[in-house]
């Protein structure tokens, strides 16, 4: 069964990868707006994990509406959301089984309601899949240290290809680097180096 | 790290450790109140998939008070909802990294939700895993279809060892099976007879 997982190279989805593979053909995907070449990173992490990897092209106008939306809200939640859900029903038209992404329990953004996951299941008729949502941030902290090395660092200095660095891309572009400073909090991003050795994990 | 698995013997639950297996090293654990054997079952299911399998016992207490709410209500759902919520807790003090259950997101009963988990994780300094709260019906029934072989049929026909087949039997002696049909609708379950061939897979 083929299934399409939303890729950033960070650990969440790494570790949502190591999870499906043993029962998907797992391809990583990223979505990019063509701002940035920071889907490169994405990958390239998939490729030192050996997986399968293809970048979509997400509409322009889906960042700037987002960008709208954070400066309106002066912080990024509600725009990283509108991007995602985008970015869902994008690659739910890929022709695969099942859609998957690194969704945690914990997580505040995005988030995929269980009515939305149906949603997005019944118009595309594909399956939506959330492996790390019944796992909360400490379990998957775990698994992160016992399975992947990982590089931590402030969100400017880590290479990743979340919607982010395009967003913060683009807001800079449009409103000035201040607006960035003024709707990103600092807060670390991760960046996945590759696997652990076998023998030491579990 | 020691991962302790609710098991059932049915579909969820042994598709929940064919998740998590390459991750932690999973105990499969029963509830049992003592007034059958079909814990046995889920034992004997182990056994076939080559998992370490453990009993545990639940005050007869809990059984009662599951029953008594179930005839009060007419139906089965808060009952077993409270016995699972008491077989987690007491999972939760085997000593391990995690504990786990085999809830599907579109689950109506067991459910656990977040503030639940949490609560459940501070309280015994375990985590709380639901590895297919990601997973909708349908994709859960692909993977099945995909991964195991399974017998389905009518509840009493189908041995099983989920905390069902004791609530009705202490249902059947304080209230006689007239209140066995009352409280249970007709439903299928489903029993694991071992994995499919791994060539066939995926």
């Amino acid at each position: 069964m083929e299934l399409a997982l939303l890729y950033s190279g960070g650990k969440d989805s790494t570790l949502a990868a190591l999870f499906l593979d043993s029962f998907y053909d797992v391809t990583l995907v990223t979505a990019r707006f063509g701002l940035t070449d920071d889907w490169e990173h994405a990958r390239d992490a998939a490729a030192s994990l050996d997986y399968d990897f293809r970048a979509v092209d997400l509409d322009r106008s889906v960042a700037e509406a987002a960008v709208e939306r954070m400066v309106a809200d002066g912080y990024p939640r509600n725009g990283i959301q509108q991007v995602h859900e985008r970015a869902l029903e994008r690659v739910a038209d890929l022709g695969v089984t099942a859609v998957a992404d690194g969704t945690r329990r914990d997580d505040r953004v995005p988030t995929v309601s269980r009515a939305q996951a149906q949603s997005l299941e019944d118009r595309h008729g594909v399956d939506y899949i959330a492996p790390l949502s019944g796992f909360g941030r400490r379990a998957v902290d775990r698994l992160v240290e016992s399975n992947l090395d990982v590089r931590v660092g402030p969100s400017e200095q880590i290479p990743k290809a979340d919607y982010e660095g395009e967003l913060r891309e683009l807001l800079a572009r449009e409103h000035g680097v201040e607006a960035v400073v003024e709707v990103f909090p600092d807060h670390e991003q991760t960046y996945v180096e590759g696997l652990r050795d076998p023998d030491t994990s579990k």
